[in-house]
């Protein structure tokens, strides 16, 4: 998975089926020191995370086997909010 | 999925039986502030984005699986048209 | 696979199912001479590998068929605790 | 899939018994203007790029797909022949 | 496919079981000019590429589909020792 930060949303009224009743966000991912990284994927979120929070994101065949996603065509899906990162001292 | 603006198409007459009949368009990826990135696919359009227009592609095996690409051996596909991107305040 | 230094873990209470129970780690792709690259991966441990130490990482859809994540959603596993690096001289 | 230039080839006796047969072609990603990027890929050809011609890559699960690469293990193969790029103006 | 140059190998005793048996080697990404890139695989051999030879890597379920890795859960394995690259003058 990769650490990403939630930076916006897309709107989109024609799309491929298996995108209907996502919310599409637009994320970025970001260092350890959580600074943004010029990186960016748009991704379904399946766990509820708010714009400038942290998530994890999976990408390829196992965006499209989250519980929510089961064969749904999605290459990017948000699976997990971030709570905290604990990092080594 | 990524974020990428149509910026031509591609014409090819010998080419794998997959990609017959449909439009194969050059894609740029962009930034959220929509400037290009040194990043191009090129993908099957399935949901007819113009050129200069703002879609999504997905990647890897998920863009062999959207309503239209089936069962076709196709690894870049554009999967929404993007209407607006709504980026965080 | 990718050769990864382990470097904190990740905190997470909502997230997708086939996450439960495993421990989340933050990894850092090293270099052959171990210093760190700008390229992190969030992986589930499989093996006990502790922080500060050297492990190798399986990403995409092998990640999910290991011995312990198998049929689990996941794209990115450490498969590997590693003992020595052998360099060529 | 990528856009490429056939800049070479490779030739390999002790190989993967799914590599058999198959011209194996060196192929430099090129930009749109078609100079050449620092990225390369080896992969096969089934229609019949020649050297220094432009040509269509797909990489992945989706390169063992194809009309001649069916069961076959390969991870990149050349799916089209690039008549011509059109871009926008 | 990717052309690499065998650097050294990695010794593990804690291991996924599919890695089991396997020689598992460090390669370097190498450009067409045989100099090295700063991109590395742990790749497992399957066709005896020495320290110091060129081969080629197969990646993602690609890699776990060879005569030698079939079932197994490997994302990186050598699929080729290359005897000769042959540039376009």
């Amino acid at each position: 998975m990769k650490l990403v930060k939630v930076i916006g949303s897309v709107t989109s009224t024609i799309k491929d089926s298996s995108l209907n009743g996502f919310k599409i966000l637009l994320v970025q991912c970001v260092d350890v020191d959580l600074s943004g990284k010029n990186d960016y994927f748009v991704a379904v979120d399946t766990v509820g995370v708010g714009e400038g929070e942290l998530g994890l994101i999976a990408t390829g065949s196992t965006a499209k086997r989250t519980d929510y996603t089961k064969g749904k065509n999605i290459d990017a899906t948000i699976v997990a909010r971030v709570d905290k990162i604990n990092l080594e001292q």
